[in-house]
């Protein structure tokens, strides 16, 4: 049996929204779906029984957070990552890349790889196409990322051209080097902010017939609707039959202008990052909590949230929790906004399966203008 | 209705340990018991469901902090403490006496009460018999605590009657200011490591006929043993038929020998403040989880433990979410302690019941030293 299968089930009429299942050896996942972001295996302040009752199917590790602490080695020994994490449905491990461009300092790329400090104790480390690949069988997630070249949204065109054919050829070192039956490599196409870059890579890493296809070096730094604009221009330059997945993105509004372009898997941490700061998504806009206004506010977070935490606690009590420091606010928040997040992916695959999207597209659009 | 009911239940034939029922309006608890402390209105980390699941029946506020924020005026405009924090079982609050004067900088203590300097923000506040009264019959929790003078473990014999006289006649004049029939109000005694001074003390307080008497002034330096041996000479002096709390105590080997010499009621900070610091109590004594031995170790925390925490993660994974300091250890290992203190008592109130608590008592001595 193959590690993963997509099964597409309906697609909209008007947009190009699918509806689909991952059927994975841990379980199936339902497309579009929003993955939680669990950087050292842990998705910040919720227990893995609360991921699943508030409907998780899958949630990602990052490599390089996993790589640093605790190591690759000392997690395959302990029966893998979802042994580990005591996560026992389907995951995805990133590549690292991202973040030895992003986090560690002193970085430099070259063919063979990239060479970066630890931002956690200024180690020397290497990463590449291979060790990714071997680190990453390691820690046993069912999906797996390429290691990819992710320009920064200032480079140029030539730039652009140069990390994108760097991609491919890693890529083709990633198939080469990845050795476990039961994952499954997904490549990532890169392109910056060209349509015709976006388009020719597509095509390119299309031919290798992977599993899966990342749309990469979205969401770094350009305006969103710009983002939109390129979506609607090159989702569907990738293969129909196979799961496309928009890395890093994003925001309520992100998500559904991307699944109109036909995207069908998200990470972010959005939702857990902004609760931890006190930011709420709401079905009124957002939200913080430590703004005074909500003192003496005997309402919930949201009104129209079946939530754990907007059945129990009230503003008033919330933004006393983030006053005073305490961790149950940290959780209580957090847990809202992967409510809203799932709930959200829960609406659009409803919608997609009653072809009804484009009526729930535009009411995120009114209720979710696009960032300038 | 009188606001509480002390209900006995049986006695230990051997020792003078006692299984009772409070029962409140709120609900009843059963004793002996041990109620975590919420100090803002917050279990550190725990949600109220949690608490409920862990088998927690009551819980404690701090009168002092909850003052200083969000305040008591905000709390009963809220619908009082139990509404706000979402507890709906009985709480009980303590008087503020022993933060202002362990917390609060600048003390000055006269007969009139204490003026201090909040420890959040520097301003100047006072705190009296009746303001203490008036700001936990605005908080609302079903028991309140007298407001008294706790002298430190280096108190001189003439500075402790001092003391002591002292907190008789503030508790005359709390009763006087007490101005709610849903709320029971204690009684606190103190007299130091004195025998012969807690023998006085308890028995003027015991003519007030109040609905349940504390012991205040333990563990506060002194060596457990002195305590143990003095509880042992003087528990039995305070009334038969009332609930008797000893504040802020203790260890798992503190509360049993507590409960040997007739103690009804106890809460303490060391299970969820220790769980936050990385130690937790196990049925094999105690152990800090960021020790390297646990990098590898695949075994739960406390192989003969129940929790949630025990059935579902490994203390290599514990350890790592402590080294990174990730939210989710935090609370992991606070409910596991919370447990373990909880399931404590339901094994201190079955022995007791089976006549058969001498055998818990031995077992757990030889397994918890009284530290020196």
């Amino acid at each position: 049996m193959k590690a993963l299968r997509f099964d597409l089930k309906s697609t909209c009429s008007v947009t190009a929204a699918r509806r689909g299942q991952l059927v994975t050896g841990r379980g199936t996942v339902e497309t579009p779906v929003f993955m939680p972001v669990g950087t050292v295996g842990s998705v910040k302040g919720i227990a893995p029984w609360t991921l699943k009752n508030l409907g998780a199917e899958i949630i990602l590790g990052n490599t390089y957070h996993l790589h640093l602490r605790p190591g690759e080695s000392r997690i395959e020994a302990l029966g893998g990552l979802q042994r580990f994490t005591a996560w026992d449905k389907p995951m995805l491990t990133d590549s690292g890349g991202f973040q030895v461009f992003s986090l560690a300092s002193l970085n430099q790329i070259s063919e063979r790889g990239v060479k970066f400090q630890s931002h956690i104790d200024g180690s020397h480390r290497f990463l590449s196409p291979e060790s990714s690949m071997e680190i990453q069988n390691r820690l046993g997630a069912d999906i797996v990322m390429a290691f990819d070249q992710c320009p920064p949204a200032t480079a140029t065109r030539e730039e652009v051209i140069a990390a994108t054919q760097r991609t491919t050829r890693w890529l083709d070192r990633c198939m080469e080097a990845f050795n476990r039956e039961d994952q499954a490599l997904f490549g990532i196409v890169q392109g910056g902010l060209h349509e015709d870059l976006r388009r020719a890579h597509a095509e390119e890493l299309s031919a290798r017939d992977l599993p899966g296809y990342a749309l990469g070096g979205f969401s770094v730094g350009e305006a969103p609707a710009v983002m939109v604009d390129l979506l609607q221009r090159v989702t569907s330059t990738l293969p129909k039959a196979k799961p496309r997945y928009l890395m890093g993105v994003g925001t309520p509004r992100d998500l559904v202008e991307a699944v109109a372009t036909g995207v069908d898997m998200f990470d972010c941490v959005l939702p857990t990052r902004n609760g931890r700061m006190g930011t709420v998504f709401t079905s009124e806009g957002r939200l913080n909590i430590k703004n005074a206004r909500f003192a003496d506010d005997q309402g919930p977070l949201d009104p129209n949230c079946a939530c754990r935490t907007c059945s129990t606690y009230s503003r008033a009590y919330l933004r006393h929790l983030f006053v005073t420091k305490e961790l149950l606010g940290l959780s209580a928040l957090t847990e809202h906004n992967l409510y809203f997040y799932l709930d959200l992916m829960r609406q659009i695959r409803v919608s997609i399966s009653e072809n009804r999207f484009p009526a729930l597209l535009e009411s995120v659009r009114s209720l979710w203008p696009l960032k300038a």
